[in-house]
């Protein structure tokens, strides 16, 4: 319940057009009105031209469809995480203003212009890192949410520890991103050389890339958390979702 | 080396002082002469105005103090953390210069003001929030720390999800923080309720508390890092001064 | 033996028919012959008007339909657990008597009327609650199973702890049900809220809902038996049958 | 705020004595005094006549004696849990009031007679089973606390699985009880075969007794949860408080 | 190097067929051709009358067949564990010499009769006793393999500890056994509970039945090694054939 | 209840003395008064000439001569285990009946002569074989053991398997056991080892010993569970005695 | 940079046709650009004669063609590891001058003679030894490898430690090789047994062969990590390529 | 048995001292005999000049006091590893001989010059290299080691990853080496960044400094084997003197 809607319903009750039993009814559900009015609050996406969002894996394609519509009926931007390639394609048939992005396994329905980031002091640019091939879909699900969340991204992929002069080479994207998305799998060591070669906030993303003593994922995980640089925090294991998410709320101070 | 000595090298060069050879060889080792020189361009922190920071835990006193004498002479302030009570009473009797932060378990020396924060945006405020009581020596480490380094910070201790309505009486302070730290053990559920009711990204740091299946707090952890709420990314357990960290980059904009 | 039997065994003894020596062989293994009576004696569930319950999980069809035909002859309720969809439909194909329940993975045949719980105290209801739609397989079990076992059921589903409006909005069925069983995959924090804000059981279901550091529903079962709140006891992973027998056994005072 | 102080809120903004800003002004701040309400409905247990809990484990005796004093002057009855014996002797030092259970690890003030349970039902009494007698303690912490909180407590201890005719011999008192508490370390057994000899609810307590494979409670908890009797659920290692408190919530109907 | 060829060779150094250097570099490389002999002693399978055993579990169809060709040719029994029924049914396509023992996922060449136990002692009988039905694949693979291995088997089956009734029904079964093998998934408590009724060496088999904290068979090993039995011992998850290979050795005396 | 008063009771039923009704009565209960003799069978230790065991683990020195009396007025031997040096020495300073093994830190009370084996074989010898000088502790709990309950005992220590000239060199000694018991910290490759040179049981005992990877024994104990001999069963981590006990049990035929 | 373009850099300052705040700049980004030569320096790979290695796991046909075909322009020799037999085909029908080594899933490209070994000293050869025959794709994955890296290779298999003879007779083999991989899962115990027969590096190879408590490999990795034998060390599971890779670098001296 | 022996046998044998049958049962058993020689012949360390090596830890001073006695009266080099300050000091109180080098935690008893290397090729120098001052114990026990094994050793300590600068300035001592022994705990990222700015093999060493989800060591070294680089194998945690005894068997040609 808005303000607005709040006093017209105070002047209402005023002028009679609302009994004193019907305006009690009403404000004794305000409570929680007031905090289904606050679920718009905490709708803070909405409100601040994130889309909303729905993590597909285990969804069945109906199940996507049907949650779709209802988000598209209200007017909102949609995003659609973790979507396989066959998937994606059934939902589309059905849903065919969706837009796809298969190198992020995203579905994405603009029906907003992004939201152009400020607030306090001007937003900066995320930098999104990788440290092998096999952590693009991680490292573009991020990237490309960041871009739809309406962030400038800069990519710098490939650049794993183990050849540290293509990171070095690299330096200066590194350095001038406002929050940085570094993407690793198997030991997972890459956020601890790009926090001790950056002053910014890195925010680590484990992926389950790897095989043996990886264990999908948690090793990289372990090593991200055991870092011993002090400006790295991490996410889930492949959650490049919530790495975007967060860094856009970073990067709009 | 310099920009100084540089320009100085390039002008013995010209004068003829230096052989093209020399010059050549002089340069070819560069890189890493250079990065000596980048050494100190990582030396964000001195830069930044924060201290130089040493973790007391499993170092002796003896070590602790040459490794603080070290520093001091180099006219930064120095931060020392995660020393027990009689460590600390053992260093100040050969130290007195530095401060005690007992319920931090911090040795503190200011030899410059703190720095203000500002950068590109205004910066805000850090709430630090905790579960429960025995929470509070992480939670001060973060807070303390945020305040050395020059942050304004909230305290919202003891408001665990057992019992929301501590939490949810509070909430004007959560929502007023441009960023948040949330320590909590046990179950490790804070910073997920926390995240759902702010719009500002949540630090959650898992502590060590508890018995049996909180197994030292790797139960928490990976309770926040599988967190239903997208704002949320997770330090290693008990590390309130790295969350500190990231905090205080995150607020300078 | 029968009590019967046994008033038999002691009517021949004492008319000569038995000898002392033959009665004394014959009392002498009754332990066990007793028990044997005592396997009806512990067929609790069959005097309380439980039904039979058959695991379907990892049993084929045919052994499926077989076990039921047995069952289904001594006149009990027969209750099958997760069967998917293809099982469930074969079985039927051969046994169509058998209600089919896809949304609980439950098949059911009912040879005699509910029981009507009452015991020494008044019946409640019993709340099933999830934090999110993934949870709801697990918790449909465990509310048509506790429907099916005489008890009437309050569902409130997706009020998971990231938006806590939902959950608050719906407080008075929390507070009016006798036994709460919750159910929560990904970091399981709800049943630690919800415990909070009733003064009943709560039994926490651990769901394998997730990825990564969920580790497949471990990490909520940790969660939950660490949990800061004193009435929650947990079951095992995805066992939402366990919690509504437990449930059921609970509200029948 | 209740649905009288409402009701004055609306008359006083239609007789103009609120104007429309300050009716609007309190409106918009119910939901959490609402919930500020709510606060005191959360004290279940002292609304019930159970005792504020104070979980001693790694609190100081200073934290201990300060926390008792401030609820004894609210007039509860007050409980420290695990607390070892020289502690007990340093707290009742200063707070001679408080009695001390040693073989509970517990200390008690009762400042108002114990709770009569009852409720909806009549309530029967709470079976205390251990395995062994190293898993004495944490049954106590059980027993002890089920009693102070007014149950009636049947104890049956070292009825371990490896010698089932002591447990077989008790039979009568396993039957007997309206909710059991079976303690067990080391392989954890014990709950599943009581589970399978009684219709009742089973919570199963492991302990931390054991050494190897035991793994410090971790192996007996696993099997309690994976246990194949329906009536079985589980707490927290040691968790012998956690166990009474469901119990008695059981218990009272 | 067999006896013969040896003395043959002390013949030709007698003979002065072979010089003293001769000899003696013969003789310095004989231990390996010992063992070499030596070899065949380890063929204690071969010698006591027990077949040659091929592990079918990820192997191929070709190379079952090629393998049990190769061991047909020398005369022994041969057994091929852990095949699923297609396999068995194409390996039988090629071998039909082969007999298929679905239940127990085995095959089986018999070139010689059985082994007649005995050896020291008068051979007794080995009981193969499980908790639930889903056990069985696991105690027919020890049942079969015992059998095979010519030893009496007296099977009980379903007798798991939520309904100690059918087991102790049975208990003269379980103490006239000379060695039981108890199979038995999710908490794996039975072992513990017939290891105390009988004088017997007991050999535990976990088995993967379960789901969730079962951790594929994981909790029934720990919970088996940490038995409060003294008289149990463990074979890996699922290993019926390593329990029947002991047993029978046991049984031999 | 004996045979005798069973018997007496039939007279008194046949006699009139004892009603129908009573003489049911009584006899319904007699499955565990039946039971409660049944506890003396249980008693195969004692019936078998093997001591009362008590784990001293865990128990104070109180509580250890609290039993041991107790069990000393009935005239069994009894024995503890897991007794430390300096509890032995306060134990034996009450009770200096008691014999102290220090290097198996074990206590043994002998009142009677040992059992000597046969039954329905001729016993054998127990070889107790240990990878490393560390291992002592536990093989000599294990070997001690094995010789106050009647075997006949041949030690091997220190033949681990990276120098395995040493363990080859004893090879009779392995061949000429019926039974053997391998006690290996570290990687536990020793049972695999020998499993693979004689035709016996083998009773692997995997020891704490070892740091890092050595997981206190867990990495041994896994690995000689995934042994790729089939004679190899495992008991708990440091359990000597259990070794002892099971391997007793096998070599009285 | 190279050492031209930086002479040339030098002298166009000298010359004046670049100011010295001009060549300041330039040099001042040398580190980089020093180290984008560095780049090619840390080709090692190419230098030595080892071609470019694709891990081909997880990889598709697409991807795997994509990157051959660029390396292939290159002029080096190119390996794809891991490359399932399907895969391989594929790839082979686009590319069909790929050498396919199905035994050790590698596809090989040769356009330069291999690398003849030497260096410092003489090469010796590689012995490639395992525990079973289902160890054999990862053993023809190191030996293969090692081959193409130009180094002798001596393949000994199935020589697991219950077979100790088979080993013993091949010890000529262990003794002269210069380094030794040794492939093994299950317990994993070989590598601790050659390693005490020889006198060089032994580099250890868990694989993933095994059932239950094998654990996928790790039980053989920690076994081989805690072993006592100190010329022992390890690489990931299943990784023969990365074991050839280190021996070839120990073989060249 | 010697050759000499041997010889003498074959002799007697000639003569006819001794019969056909007698010789045949002395060479019978030549195996072993002739092992107990290979027992000389397998101590590599002593032929190659390594002393002999005891592992200190958990072991008493009378323990190590014994041994190193036994050890220094063949001629031996001897050295303790793992030796606390109390006991070192303790132990020479007894054996002054022995020299102490505390900062690696050894004890040393030269009697014979350090073995120089060479063999087949030129050996080269090894790198010790360390990511934080808290694993200098560690790296010390194999810097002195290596030393004492006669090898040059090159310290490179504090060069973690977070400071890559200081690594790279250094990067001419790294590529120098013939192999590398890196020392990391934490996340253990340093010998996946030195491995690839090396062609050289590495052994990593993880350590147990570090707290929380440094997990002791075990993140680091599943890192390690994890590691993107080909180059790097892992030894156990905090397993210096490993390091150092495959680093010299490497460096020796």
């Amino acid at each position: 319940m808005t303000p607005e809607s709040l006093r017209e319903l105070l002047r209402r009750f005023r002028s009679g057009e609302l009994s004193e039993d019907a305006a009690l009814e009403e404000l004794a559900r305000l409570p929680f009105r007031e905090l289904r009015d606050a679920r718009v609050d905490t709708h803070r996406a909405l409100r601040q031209g994130l889309p909303e969002v729905v993590l597909g894996l285990g969804k069945s394609v109906e199940q996507i469809c049907e949650i779709v519509k209802a988000l598209e009926s209200s007017g909102v931007n949609v995003l659609v995480t973790r979507v396989e390639p066959q998937a994606a394609h059934e939902v589309r048939r059905e849903l065919p203003q969706l837009e796809h992005r298969p190198e992020a396994r995203l579905l994405w329905l603009a029906q907003q212009p992004p939201h152009q980031p400020g607030g306090q002091g001007e937003s900066g640019s995320i930098a999104v890192v990788t440290a092998g091939t096999a952590d693009s879909p991680v490292a573009e699900e991020a990237a490309v949410v960041a871009e739809l969340f309406g962030n400038k991204v800069e990519r710098l992929y490939d650049v794993g520890v183990a050849g540290l002069h293509r990171l070095l080479a690299s330096i200066d994207v590194l350095r001038s991103a406002r929050v940085l998305i570094v993407v690793a799998g198997m030991e997972g060591a890459l956020p601890s050389v790009v926090g001790g070669l950056v002053g910014r906030p890195v925010i680590a993303v484990p992926t389950s890339v790897g095989y043996g003593t990886a264990l999908g994922g948690v090793t990289a995980l372990l090593g991200m958390l055991a870092s011993c640089a002090s400006n790295v925090t991490a996410v889930n294991i492949d959650n490049g979702f919530g790495a975007a998410f967060v860094a856009t709320l970073i990067n709009r101070g």
